[in-house]
């Protein structure tokens, strides 16, 4: 049994809390948390021990750390974890700076233990199948990938000062499905931004709205946009096209209930929330974590898919602020 | 070119001369209707001539003749059209007695030119599409056929109160969808119906509500539900399950717009309108029955098939009248 | 926090198991199977303790057991549970005979314990929303309700001849979902029976294939279709209509994927097993029984609805044998 | 009645020709073509005349021409129907060239006649209807339009050697539909391209995929992607974004069979044709081309319409070229 010890019990930390401890192959041993509420609240239901970050590291009885911890701590905590022995897993991104996660990663490759990255939409069970059946070549060779993301609503003004910009704090989960789904790089990258939710975002400097395109080496293309508000759910879609045809996954909706009356038929709003929307993808990758890292195998997405996530989501913020495309 | 004849240029047959005047194998020749200015404004606008029935028969350069007259001129017309030599196209139904549809049937029979009966839904695309995929094995042997009919609001009281009752007047369509359908003859007849929609049709003695199930000799099941209202459009499904899976095929809408917005995802009511929603299936009803004359091929719905869907009306209405299951 | 203990451990013993021990507000405490393996397996896996029966029921700190025993077992160890002064929830059905189940229903009147049957389908989310929009005056009063289901494949012939007949065993859940839909009693069942999937079934006294139409005091109808085999999943659809409109529920599907290529476009069969497609399903019914008993309100679906499904059945089966409608 | 001279009996003439026939406020009088067999052809069917494109325009009884003849002639018969008084519907494009097109404009506007252009998917229902809910307020302020549009298969190398390129022969129709649909003017283009669908196209100096993403002075943002190859039909979808929510709309299907068996549910391929597709616009742009003339409204698209796209067409040809924004 894989000894888990957690890092971070915010709302995040919650959910990997609950599905290290409903898996029959490892154990969540120890919680560590800046608020020691939250640790205690989360050990208590799950039966692990409160500890401090450091207590976790020192434990040789502890062999991975899943690090749900703000941001700004993420590339420190690799570091003193993987130094420790410990196999990683950490939430996206490593880092917003770019130097940063390439400094982080050497100190990784040296450790020699596994670490892997949570873009859990990967494991999202229909985007899953779909780039299982494009590998399985069912639509061919692919030609075109189009990725909508929108929130329901905008995070708070200080969440957005904070983030890195849109392209880094929301775009690079779809930089990183990009990836997934092409099998080969971006070269190029152009993007577009505007301020349509809320103009306070805007003059914080970031956008609410954007759509950028890239193109791959081969000729492949790209479009992704993004918006903060979308009052119908979370709205969540990829659609890929290839020379036999066409494959796509979208939203989930909280019933099947369709109802028809002298207005129309009509259905659900889509799921709202993004922890209900990904709530088995949160328990896949914890799956694939603990049996990678008990079957030695190399863990996906790793911390070079991250890096790549991030330098993505650095050029279109550059193409953005320059109104240039940016090549790779 | 078949040159035909329009007995009756009332709401239908204004459809049916429309379709023949744009049938390239076929010419509108004339057109009588008791009222001589429906009659005028019809020819007006397919370049027919205006004349009495009685011409019409009596004109040996007319090949066919379509009757869209009163349901109790029906019997009488056909006869007389088919003594005269002339090819028949009749809305359904032949008669409400299927006494009198038999003693019809006999003199079509010896006069020896084809018949034909208007039940257009066989022709509607989706429906014949799923007939024909269902005979080429698509789903292997049928066991089960659902039909739903519900008309957008009931008609006017003192149409129900000549029409023969809703197993006659508007279920009799259905039990010829399932005669189509099911390749082998129901043998057992079971009817339930009520009044709900407008107890003023109770009190006439008929209902507005009903359910029927049929069963055939090789042990088929059949389920047909009918209702005077359904305030979101026309609604018409029919679905078959056989020993490989299911078939089904349902509404139309007018546009393919959806909606998603706080309140759901939403999408325009069904056509309301049988002319809307059986546009197509007009047509080809009279393609067919152009093609068959011109050609010498034998010509369904035949008039047998409209005498088998009377009988199951009766069958229906009898049991409705006694609660019992009615044998064939 | 509810003590409860739980007797039978085979499939769906181990369903109720692990969703008892996931409740904060119960405790799984104690197993019961004739097979040891079995409650020990189950045991390990929640944390409780094995007994005996008689153990558990004598045990006083237990408040409550759920029994997934074999069928013919559940009268008696309801009236023994109920004896013993334990809430009670029993998997459907209390017993294939309406005269046992009135006995039974007796005793645990007499004992005063709440009782609460399993027939879970009332607790799919989609049905259950689709009831509550129902009773929320959506689309007005109720005229019609069409309920169908369909089993991926028939159960083994053993499973079959013990099982009372389709119409008990199998729609005994359309029979509970049509009362909890209409909201007044059936007052006439109608059933039309065949073998058309497996010629033994047939020659085993059992159908099949069904349809049943029910007819409440109010006129409002019902129709109920069965089949043994559904080759794209587990077919489990519900449709009511009301004068103002239509709620309909349906399938569940393991992914949002859709292709799109030269043959058409597709998406995944149904769900085919029934603890998937009624997962969500399970755990609410257990939720509602443990705090039902906690905050000592009545339970639904109770005794008396297990035995008015019964006498459904009953009549269902009576109708087909006899070929005549059957009064109530 | 308007009389109208048809300029061309080719592939779209034909259809206009037909349409224009079946309007009762105009008469098709008369029909010129290149090819004399093709409009006497046409003639034959709709009952007008046979001509030359001068005899069409010095007849003085004629009223309006619409001009379906090859590209390269569009702008030198607009110029001369006009001179000679005639109300002109000429299909998309004016010219291939924006200078021309602005020329021929001022030919126009000195004549003071009329002038509507083919822009087809305008009135296609769904389109149209999204567009007037749009307007309606439905879904508040735009703020995002995604367009996409697949041919079925290529056409021939010969044809698009001299179509202009994709950006100018196939996305002129997004481009006019970004315009139709946003309510103000792009201030900027940026194009990526590739040829992925056939080789030869590359070689020929043209791309058969491509992305397009533009930005209006107020910030809202319009996706559009082509591709010359859509095994599964005709593939044109809009969808729009506003703080509100979303309108899409999208293809069209042969009938609306399902069949659901062992591999799934399936439904029809789109409609793989564009003329049954946008059966509906043609006749619709003609009727409003007819009742605009014969009223005496302003025609929208109009030829600045024609210019505008056509700009738009050039700067994405460039932006693609250069691999930069081209700013409007």
């Amino acid at each position: 049994m894989l000894r888990i010890g957690l890092l971070g019990a915010g709302r995040i930390g919650q959910i990997h809390g609950g599905n290290i401890a409903a898996q029959p192959a490892a154990g969540l041993v120890a919680i560590a948390d800046a608020l020691p509420a939250a640790a205690a609240a989360l050990a208590a239901e799950t039966g692990a021990a409160v500890a401090s970050i450091e207590e976790i590291l020192e434990d040789r009885s502890i062999d991975a750390v899943v690090i749900a911890t703000p941001t700004d701590t993420h590339a420190d905590l690799i570091e003193a974890a993987v130094r420790s022995g410990k196999a990683v897993f950490c939430e996206k991104p490593v880092d917003l700076d770019a130097a940063r996660i390439r400094a982080c990663l050497a100190v990784v490759a040296e450790a020699g233990v596994p670490l892997m990255i949570g873009f859990n939409r990967r494991f999202d069970p229909s985007f899953a199948a779909l780039k299982a059946r494009l590998d399985a070549g069912e639509i061919g060779a692919l030609e075109m990938v189009t990725i909508l993301s929108r929130d329901p609503a905008p995070p708070p003004l200080s969440y957005i000062e904070r983030s890195g910009g849109l392209f880094r704090d929301m775009m690079i989960h779809d930089f990183d499905m990009a990836r997934f789904l092409l099998g080969e790089e971006p070269v190029e990258v152009y993007a577009l931004g505007s301020s349509l939710v809320d103009p306070a975002i805007g003059e914080a400097g970031d956008v609410d709205t954007a759509a950028v395109v890239l193109k791959t080496g081969g000729g492949r293309i790209v479009q992704i946009s993004n918006s903060r508000r979308a009052p119908y759910g979370y709205d969540q879609r990829v659609e890929v096209h290839g020379e036999k045809g066409m494959l796509r996954a979208g939203n989930h909706h909280t019933t099947t209930v369709e109802a028809a009356t002298a207005t129309g038929y009509s259905r659900d709003p889509a799921l709202a929330f993004f922890l209900d929307r990904y709530r088995e993808a949160y328990q896949a990758e914890l799956s694939v974590f603990i049996e990678g890292v008990v079957e030695g195998r190399a863990l996906t997405p790793s911390g070079e898919d991250g890096l790549k996530a991030q330098i993505l989501a650095d050029a279109a913020t550059l193409s953005w602020e320059s109104d240039k495309p940016v090549r790779l």
